[in-house]
């Protein structure tokens, strides 16, 4: 048996990622996300649902770039503290103790604890309800040595955050490779 | 050390759902997906991003809405064969053996083996690189009262599934709720 409820945003896990952006005066900031997804094959193209009224969203439309940190379970508490707190004010870099890092191609930096940083350019904006649809395209992508193994990830030994109902969910076991069900 | 990799998709982990959709002349389909998020949260809206090849993206055009089905983890071996094989020829539905069921408000039928369903009307469509991002706002959203707990999913009931560099996962354990970094 079933209840049913009204219109509710329900889509359930979504990755946690950590954005990091850069004012036009040079000010750095992080923003966690979570209702974010590949969006386009060919050109590598990143979709992120941010609030217009998000210092990041700010950011993004002045430098037109951006970058997607995808953090480890071990980046909890620091990924928590930039999803709560405004950046106006504080300096979250400092706060967290995060390391900023020059990117190769853009102009937002990096957070160098997070073992896949994707260097993203803005695209275009598309307008969502109140929120944005940021569209991003990614022309550089830094992944830890340590967690590749033959040019692939291992999530042995890397252990993405998944975010489900306001609560944050570690990655679980390994069901099967796509295509199972053809063999 | 980081390698650097050219432009890729490198967006982990992303949620399986299955899309369930119907022509107009009213032959059913389910595809699988991962690449989608929550995009809206006053009309609670979903982007999901759709190559335009693709039955579900027709169907989709023809009737304005599908639902969004959520898969245990007991559907893996569904859930990839829906993902793998094309719908023109087929009925995925009686070769899964999963049961189609009348929405309350749209057309395209639910899944009914899928502890949570969100009936979603077509809202706007836009084009990125050669996919498409679909916009559906969710009018109707139905949840097995067996994941429930005081009115919340509880994810120890209820297993989704997570995909990751096209390998599937379960979810782990709970890390900690949102604001853990406030108190």
């Amino acid at each position: 048996m079933k209840r049913q409820f009204g219109p509710t945003n329900a889509m359930y896990p979504q990755p946690i990622i950590l954005i990091s952006t850069i004012s036009k005066e040079g000010k750095d900031n992080i923003m966690t996300a979570a209702w974010t997804t590949n969006a386009g094959r060919d050109n590598s193209s990143i979709a992120i649902s941010i609030g217009g009224d998000k210092l990041s969203f700010r950011n993004i439309l002045q430098t037109k770039d951006f970058v997607i940190n995808i953090p480890g379970t071990d980046l909890l508490g620091q990924s928590d503290f930039c999803g709560q707190n405004p950046g106006e004010e504080i300096d979250k870099f400092s706060l967290t103790g995060l390391t900023p890092l020059e990117s190769v191609l853009i102009r937002s930096k990096m957070v160098k604890e997070c073992p896949i940083n994707i260097e993203c350019r803005l695209k275009e904006t598309f307008k969502v309800d109140s929120a944005n649809l940021i569209i991003g395209q990614a022309v550089k992508v830094h992944i830890d040595e340590k967690i590749l193994e033959e040019g692939l990830i291992d999530f042995n030994r890397f252990k993405p955050m998944v975010y489900a109902q306001k609560t944050y969910f570690s990655l679980g076991e390994e069901l099967g490779k796509r295509g199972l069900s053809q063999k």
